[in-house]
Formats: structure tokens, sequence, C-alpha cells
């Protein structure tokens, strides 16, 4: 529950409030003084009748009413504490910054849940225990630093570890960026990550909110209800990016260790992401570079020019853009003449556009203006703009910042010389600018918000998936496990996919008869045991009624074998779908090329249930076998539309059958014409 | 030609020097006497007496012998003032910085040429022109900021572009990375990139000189000469990470209009770094890092302990690290358990160790001191600790130094704290050490490190190889092109390279009494036409005389084909080994699967012939298909050992055959026995 007490309080109250600076209590009343809070602020201190200048009252029970509360006491204390602040005193926002609490003791952990109850009782909002604090453009509330330049136009950062959020803002205050508000979660008793995107989600405003959220977050809670408002978010024209950590085994247990959260498999954490449009992050760097990337105008395309006075780093953001399939097109003609002409000689306008060491503040603005107005193939300028100290880089910067207020392009600023422009390069950032030190940097983080997709659409495809006989099929199952080829058949078919002819027997006679029905060649499996080929139970290719008798009887033998499955034999390419159903996150799909693409190349791509066409389409390509889906010299490819829609209707099945934990069609075999299941596993577990 | 004049100068004199540090004649003189110079300082400026409180000269006529000149005058005036000041002043070091030679005019151009003369003539140094100078810890001679700390165990920095050296500083001094020299070689005129390294390699001192060396470099003009000196340097004990830009294609061309190099084929620069030893860097901010790391004592091994009091920067590290197939083990059992209980409740000591907010000093110099000494698999250190403010870091930061001195295993300082700890973090990098922002970056760093393998054996592999039989057939081939099938196999068999037998004829009767030799199924090929399945000229698997009769009458219908060549069909897994020749570096040898491996999924490994066995296990398992080649799940792999051997000498083949200027052999076909070349084609040019 946030509460307006919690994000504008007309006043605010710190309990365990210091006059040492070097403890949370008093670092926190300082940063409130020095943020210049507008409402009523005061103390509570049993020893002191004035902190930090500060009125302070030696027990909560005297204070007057108050809109919120920071509990900077020991953790025993808070139960009590809020109790009476909520009941006497009418507070309805709290930030609990102490520690021990759940995250070290079982006891800590009923502190927390009695606390959890009088606040739900009183519908206050509790912020942490064990974090860091919340600031925003009004209320400072954090016992850390740094505290970043405030903006209601700056970025939100929502932190599921205080720590992690203070280094975050560290690598982002060198570079420029503004915040609007910055909330460390801590344990997130009440109010967790998906609750703060849940609210800014709900009460978005287009024309007063900010529209850029970073987020760093251990462990998804609720994985629904982040796709659902951080899509709604992006949709209403928000752009986030985030890191989930934990994504390695290591990881998940150094998260494990911190948090206390079982970490989510990674797959999914990736596959949700894609589906709702999350730019993922892996370092703060890298997060805090996107956060300034989303600060300028969204890229309309993928057409780069870069513009700079020195060769070498212009050569190396080359690289990197093109590498990530982004394009520095040649510049040439008329109009690119037209520019040389007007720049000192020597200088080189392919794009780069290396305007030269002695190039001036005007060739650096008239270059740009070439870019914004007259290069019309050109998407978003770069500039590359440093100095080895002979000049001061003030007219430069000016210059800069003047075509950054006027360019419809988004024109990013790469100003390396940190230590020998420091000043010319702060009072750029002063003006409200971020700047990207290093510019390959920049390039691969453009590279990363390029390849993620718009936020996956809501509706369910229906159309053709019977789900009632679905459920039927479900329901009548009684025992968890992998359940008969029969049953695999019956579902498959009634979400509308191609299932290839079978018959299944432990009678010779009825097999053959079978076989001569359908024609030769057939292929021959063993049911029962579940790695058939390892054990000789799959007979592929066999052309004669004779090859068939043979091979049923040697099969029969084997071990835990209960009948033989007949199947006439296709031929085409082996395709493979698979899904494993990820507590709270639902069914992961995979697909890929069956066989060595998936087992030796892990050539697969995810994506969340249920899938929409355009997902499913955009799984298949990002597979880096596509050419072969494509259809590559001599061989023909398989049919796109079809194996599309297979994964379409299966997602369509998994969402209303999540009884099914895992499962896997291997192979699909795949011609240009049609695409067809042929063998199928689904483990059920209710 | 590098003198002991352009390096220990007793004498320097600044030609164009001026009292306006705002250019390079009056920056350089600046930066010279605020280095500190112990020599001799002059000026030449005919409008002055005294520049900058140093005796100026009206005319370089004027001067005493001096042992540098820097030159910091108009392009047109250098040849004649080179001129004079080594035929009378016995000046035997030159430093240009002007510009406006090579890079921009023919006319340019042969200014430098005359000045190359002059200076070759008497024995003279050259840097430059269009350079920024060279400083080391004896003189400044640069014109640019900032100075990094000079320190003669710092690193050496060469680089081909002035304005990068200038970025890679600024990118360095935050991270308190010192320097023993940087070298701007401008246009190179006499000493480029690898004149220098060459002059490092020859006259290295294991006692004195420093051992890391970063390179800046844009366009290889010698790269044997590269490689002979960096794996030299690398075999002594130096460590040399580089970039090479203009890798992509649009890269390349930026590289070409910055300075009029033809870039070399980015395949040939992968091998030749592989080959040497080289860490190759993408960015600044990579080559800082990876410089950084090397001030540091090297890695034994691949287990890493994270040692933090903040989690998450701890778990996205390990994500890092894990991800790049590093470890962060697991710590357990009695001496994990003996940590636990000397840190505070809460404290978590699985790896990463988190010893939390509240952990002091001491507990950061007990927990080095247990991953140091007591946890025997750790091999190295990373300890991140940054501050939210409320104590300062001075104490931690003296222990982490303390420990730093007497560590065994590398302890790599992560510092996020910039803003808010920068005094400490300052008065920490002031003890000499270095500091790595982001742990990410560094754990990136790090695995590329890891993954470099040592520098190549410099012997050719000649047994089995008949160097002149190869001579013979080659000096034989009178046009260029590709050359006749039969040619190619007796090629291959003088390598010791197996081929399979086939037979070629215009004649039926022949054709079919050499398969009945060999034996069905046979394979039958057209022979003429490049693209031969492009026109079916290509029929597998044929079973009998009947069959190939039809298809040798149908093949010799089809155009250009002047014969129809038969083999046995042989079965196997299909792999490849391609090699192409590039001006200067020589023949790049690619291998990798035949096939979809090789056009579709591109995974193919290149090496740099000639190649020794190790070189070319490291090939083979660095592709991603490497699997196959061992053999996966119901298929035998395939024999590898075979493989080796037939890129080795294919290597040595090609370095006696420079005439080969593209070769494939695909396939060889490959069981687990036998390795043999089926096709293979090879295009000569004289």
């Amino acid at each position: 529950m946030i509460t307006k007490e919690l994000l504008h309080p007309q006043s605010i109250v710190v309990v365990g409030a210091s006059n040492n600076v070097h403890k949370p209590g008093g670092a926190i009343l300082r940063n409130l003084i020095s943020g210049g809070y507008q409402g009523e602020l005061r103390a509570v201190n049993p020893k002191e009748n004035e902190v930090q200048g500060i009125k302070s009252y030696s027990d909560v029970s005297e204070i007057p009413e108050t809109d919120l509360a920071i509990l900077a006491i020991p953790a025993g204390m808070c139960p009590a504490t809020v109790e009476t602040l909520a009941r006497d005193k009418q507070v309805r926002a709290f930030i609990i910054l102490s520690a021990g609490f759940g995250e070290e003791t079982h006891e800590g952990a009923l502190l927390e849940d009695a606390i959890l109850e009088t606040v739900n009782k009183y519908e206050a909002s509790l912020i942490g225990p064990n974090c860091i604090g919340l600031m925003n453009t009004w209320h400072h509330s954090v016992f850390t630093k740094p505290i970043p330049l405030l903006n209601p136009k700056g970025v939100d950062l929502i932190s599921s570890s205080g720590a992690t959020a203070v280094f975050i803002l560290e690598s982002a205050v060198t570079k420029g960026l503004q915040f609007n508000s910055v909330w460390s979660v801590g344990n997130a008793k009440q109010i967790g990550v998906e609750d703060v995107l849940q609210y800014m989600d709900e009460t978005f405003n287009p024309e007063t909110d900010s529209k850029i959220k970073l987020i760093y977050i251990e462990s998804i809670k609720d994985p629904d209800r982040l796709l659902i408002h951080a899509s709604s978010l992006i949709r209403k024209g928000c752009r986030i990016a985030a890191i989930k950590s934990g994504s390695s085994e290591s990881g998940s247990r150094a998260a494990s260790s911190h948090t206390g959260a079982i970490a989510s498999s990674d797959s999914a954490v990736e596959a949700l992401f894609r589906k709702a449009g999350i730019v993922r992050c892996y370092s703060r760097e890298e997060l805090t570079t996107v956060g300034c990337i989303f600060t300028l105008p969204p890229l309309k395309g993928k057409n780069f020019a870069i513009v700079t006075h020195a060769g070498g780093p212009g050569v190396m953001l080359t690289d990197a853009l093109s590498k990530g399939g982004l394009n520095v097109p040649k510049l040439e003609g008329e109009l690119a003449d037209e520019l040389k002409g007007k720049l000192f000689p020597g200088a080189a306008v392919g794009n780069p556009i290396d305007i030269l060491a002695t190039g001036t503040p005007e060739h650096l603005g008239l270059t740009i203006d070439y870019c914004e107005e007259k290069f019309e193939e050109i998407d978003a300028i770069l500039v590359i703009f440093g100095t080895p100290g002979l000049v001061s880089m003030f007219e430069a910067y000016d210059v800069l910042h003047q075509k950054m207020l006027t360019c419809k392009k988004p024109v990013f600023p790469v100003l390396p010389s940190l230590h020998t422009a420091g000043k010319e390069v702060d009072a750029f950032l002063k003006k409200g600018h971020v700047n990207f030190a290093d510019e390959v940097t920049l390039g691969t983080a453009l590279i990363r918000i390029m390849n993620v997709p718009q936020p996956a659409v809501k509706e369910i495809e229906l159309f053709g998936v019977d789900i009632p006989h679905i459920r039927r099929i479900i329901d009548s199952i009684q025992d968890n496990g992998y359940i008969e080829p029969r049953l695999v058949q019956d579902l498959l078919r009634s979400a509308g996919i191609p299932v290839v002819e079978e018959f299944v027997s432990a009678d010779k006679e009825e097999i053959l008869a079978f076989a001569r029905k359908c024609g030769f060649p057939v292929v021959a499996k063993v049911v029962g045991p579940i790695h058939k080929s390892d054990i000789g139970g799959v007979a592929l290719n066999i052309k004669s009624e004779q090859h068939l008798a043979l091979d049923f009887e040697r099969m029969m033998k084997l071990p835990e074998v209960t009948a033989i499955m007949v199947q006439p034999m296709l031929k085409g390419t082996e395709l493979f779908i698979g899904a494993k159903y990820e507590e709270k996150f639902g069914h992961v799909v995979l697909c890929g090329l069956g066989g060595i693409f998936v087992e030796v190349l892990k050539d697969v791509s995810s994506g969340l249930a249920p899938l929409s066409y355009e997902e499913a389409y955009s799984m298949i390509r990002s597979l880096k076998a596509y050419k072969i889906i494509q259809g590559t010299r001599g061989q023909k490819g398989v049919n796109e539309d079809k194996f599309a829609e297979i994964i379409v209707r299966l997602s369509t099945l998994l969402r209303f059958a999540t009884e099914i934990k895992e499962m896997d069609i291997n192979p699909l075999l795949a011609t240009n014409k049609d695409v067809i299941a042929v063998d199928a596993r689904i483990r059920i577990e209710k």
C-alpha cells in the first residue's frame, strides 16, 4: 500500500535521530535538512531536546500527529513504536532502516510480521525494514550518500538491495544522470519492487510523471505483476531497464545467501523481460548507461553518424555498433562534399566524420546541423569530443548543448576528458545533460536496447484450441508422471497441433496390419522406457513386413517394454519445442532445431506462455540456425508459419494446463509444406 | 632507430616554443618544466629572448649542441630545420608534433620523405610527424594532458593515434594506473608501433624494465615483427594487451579515412594476437582495466573468492565470472564455519563472503586472511568495498592496502564509491594501487585474459611434409587460378594429408573399370565447373555400374564439363579446413565442421600459419560444436589427433607455398579412426 503520506508527507519524524551523522539516525536527518525538506521535521531521542537544530522529543508518545515516521532504532523496539505511532499519532507511512529482522533470525521475522499486521490495520505504508530508505523530489529520507540531483523528469530507481542502490547512484552521478525517486525496498515486508511498479502504473500521469524506470532485483516474487505493470508502463511511453542478478548457478547461491530468496530460473527471467519489453542489464555500469540513453529521444532507426575530432574512438565505436547490427552508413555525394568543403583540409566526412583535432566549435555545430538536417539516412548522432588540454571546452560544449536543445534526432555526447576538461564536463552536466565517458560502453548499451522488442500483446490466441477437451483430458489423469502416448496425441490434437498417425499394440499381427495400411517405410519404437534410443528401442526406415516382424520380436524382449508403437516414416528437418513450468512464472517455452542444435549448440530461444504470433516469430528468428529454417543453399526451408502456429497453440494449451510441468515435442518434422509432431513427452504433476 | 638521445636526452630544444600554453609549442614546454626535466632545456622562438623562463634563441643555428629536438613549427619548415639540427647541432632525436604531412597531401608526404632521409643519414630517431610526442620518467615531451603518474614499474603505452592515447590516459588515471612511458607514433614515418616493441624486446632487462605493454594500433604494417617481439616479450614475462581497431567493415572504412592505412582483415588480426599471446581489447575502458589487472600478481587458477559488505555487487560479479567459465566455488565446512563465527550474525561465508554493511575493517582483514591462508581452493580475492557514507573508509582501505602488500594471491580492489569516498579512494591510489570501480567490468576483463593462450612455439613442424616436392609442383604451375584436381591431390599427399583415391577421365569405360576396382558405392563429380552441386554435377551413393554409366552420360553433357571424377563413397562426419593468404600476415587457416556449421553457423576458428600441434588443438577445441568432434550421445566422435595433424601439416605446406592465395578441403570425412580429404580446391597466384 503506497500512501500519499509516504510520497509527500507534510511532517516527518525521525525516531532514533542523532547528532552523530555517522549513524543512520543522524545521517538521514542531515540528508532531510540539507535536501531542503519543506514540511515539519521532528526528532525522537530520549537524551536530547534538539537534534541537529530540530526539536527532539524524548518519546514517540509526545510528538504531534505526523505523516511519515522513519525508524532508526533496534529491531526489537520497532513493533511497539509502530503501533503507538499508527494508533495515536496518525502516522500513515513508515520507513524502517533498522536491520535484525527476517534477514537474520526467526525471531526477527516474527517482529516483521507484527509490524506488518499493524501497518496493514491502519492502512499505512511500510518501506523496509533493513533498507536505506526512500528519496524523491520532496523528501530525502535516506541515510546514505551520494544524493544525486533530483528532478521530476529524472529517473525512478527501485532496488531490492540498499547498498546496490548506493553503488548504482555512484555510477550514475558521474554520468550526470538525475533522479525523480530512489526506492530501497529492503526486506520488502509490505512494499516490494512489484508493488512500486504497480503503483507507478496505476497512477501514471503522462504529463507529469517520470518515464524512465531502472530496477535492481534479486528475486522476482510476483512475475505476473511485474510483467503486467512493466509492459503497461512501457505501452504508456515509459522505458524500463533492469538487472536481475543471480543469473548463474553460483550467482543464485550468492543471491540466496544474501536475501534468503530462492532464485528464479534464469531463462524464465529472460523470457519475462522480453515479453514485457524490459531492457536487461548485467552491471551497474550498463544499467546507468542505459538509463542515460533513455533520457534522450528514442531512436527511430539503426543508422548512426559519428562526429568527432579524434579518429580512434570513432573507429572503435563503429566496430562496436557494426558488430551488434547497427549501421554507420557511408556518407558520400554532393552533400558530403559540401560539408567537407566547409571543414579544414584533411577532414573526413565518410562517417565517422572527423573534423580533425584542430576542428573548431563552429565546425562541430555545422557538422551536427548536416547530420540533423541534410543527411536524411541518419537517425542519430554520436558526438565524441574530448580535449588534449590545449584549449578550454566551454565553447564547444556550449555548441553541443545548443544543438541538443534543438535537434530532433537524438544526440549522444561522448566527452572522454573527465580529468583534463573536468570543469567543462561538469558545467555541461549542470545544464541537465548526461555524458557517456566511454564510446564502446555506449555502443554496447545501444545494441542491447535496440534488440529488445515491444511489449507483447496481452490477448491469448484461442483459435483452434479446444480448451474444454484439454481440461477433460488433464482432469481425467490420476497419476503424476509421464502420461501415455495416446493422451499426448489427444492433447496435441486438441490444440490443433498436427501429429503423425501412429498405432500402439503388443500384438504383432495388429502392428503388421497397421503398417500395411499406412504404407512402408515405417518407424517402430518401444513403449515403456523413457530413453528409447539408448537401449535400442527405436528402429527407423523399416521397409518390409518381414523386417518389421523381426524388430517387433526383438524389441518386445527389451526391459520394461509393454508394447510397440508404429508410425509412417516421415522425412524433413527436425525441429524442437519444449516447455518447463517455472514456479510463479508459468511455462517457459523453448524452440529450436532438433538434435545437435539443441543438445550440442544450445541454440534455443525462449518465451513465456501464452505467446502471441509476434513473439513466436521473434523466437524463431532469433535462432542462430534461422537460416536453415529459411532454407539455405541446396536445401529447402521449412514452413515457418506452421512452426510459429504450433508454438502459439502449444503455449495456449499450456496456459490452460498448468499441471504440465515438463514436456517436449522432439522431433517435429518439417518440410516447406508441413510441420508434424512425431514424438512428444508430457509430464504432469497435480 | 631508437637512440639514447630520444629516451634519455641530456638536452632538449623546443623549436617553436611559445609562452602561449594553448599552443602545442607552449604546452609541451610547460609539461617539460612541470615534469621536472633534469637536463638542459632550450627554446627557439624568433620573437622572444625567454619563453616560460627558458632561454630562447631566435634561430636553430644559434643553439648549442643538443640531444633531442621537438618541432612545433609549420610542416614546410621542418625539413630544413631537421637538416640544420642534425648536421650542425648533433641532434640525434626528433619529435615532430606538426601536422600537414603525408596524412593530408602528397606534398606533405614528400616533406616527410626528406625528413626521413636526413634523420636516417645521421642515425637519429624520429617520432612523428603528426603526434602528441613521447613521455617517460625522464622527460614529458608531450603537449597534451592528462599527465599520469610516471613510474619505472608502470605501464608502457604505444599508440598509433595521439588523441586516442590521450583518451586512454583519461580512462587510466581515474583507475590509478601509472605509466613508465607513453609513445604516440603519429604518422610513424621512421618509428612505428612494431619498432617500439622490437626495441623493448631487444633491450629488455627483466630487473629494471616495465613488464606491461598496452597498445592501440589502427593498421598492422609488419605483422611478423609484431608477432615475434610481442611473443618474445611475453615469454620473458611481459603481459601485453592491445586494441586493433577497424575490426568491422565500417570500422575499417573509418580507419582508412583516418590514417590512410589499408585495414588488415580482422580474422588475421585475431589469429595473430592469439598466436602472440596478446590480450585483445575493444575499448579504452577494457584496455585500461586489463592494464590494471596486469599490475597485480598473475592468476594461477580460476577460483575466486568475493569478499564484500554489500550483497548485490557480489552477486552480479559471480554471474559475470560464471558466465565466462571462471569459478566462485562454494566455501563450506569447518574453516568456513570458523570464519562465520568471527563475523557478525547474518554474515554469509558461502562465497561471495558477505561481512555485512556493519562489517568492520578487522572483519575485512580477517576474511582476506582466511582466503589467503586457509581456503586453499581459492586462487584470487576480489574485494568489493564501498560506503553508504556513514563512516570514512580510510581505515578499511588501509587494511586492504596492508593485505595487498603481503598476500601472495592477487587481491582485486573494487571500490565503487568514487563520489562519496573520493578522498579515501584517492589516498588508496596514491599508495600505488589501482581501482576497479565496476565489478562486472573487472569480471569481463578477467575472462578475456584467462582465455588468451600462451605464445605459440616458434618451430615449424616439418615432419612428413615433403617441401622440395611441394616447391616442384608449385613451380611447375604456369597459370594463376584454381589448379587441376590431380595437382591438388599431389600437393596434399606431399604434406602427408590422406586423400581419397580418385580417378578422372572423359572415357566411360575407364571410369567404370575404376569403379569396379575400388568397389561400389561410388561418387561421381564433374570436372571443370567450380560450383558443381549447383548444376547437378555431383551424384552421391551410386550403387551399380548401370547407374554410374547413366550419370556419366548425363553429366558429360553439362556445360563446361571436361571429364568426370569418381571416388569411393566414404562415410563419416564432415570437417572443413580452409586457408586464405592475407597480405603481410601470411596464411590464415580456418577449421570447423563442414556444411551448415561453416555456412550457417559460422562456427570456425582461425590460426596463423605455421601452426603448432598446441595451436591446432586449441583451434579445434574452441569450436562451439567441439562436442560433436568428441562424440555426443549416440554418435561416435572423430579422430581429433588426425584432424590436428592435418591442420598442422597443411599450415606447414602453406608456409612454403605462399603462392596459394585461397584453398579449402571440404569435406574432410572423419571417423573415429581416419580423417580423409575428399574434395579440395586450391587457387594459386604468382
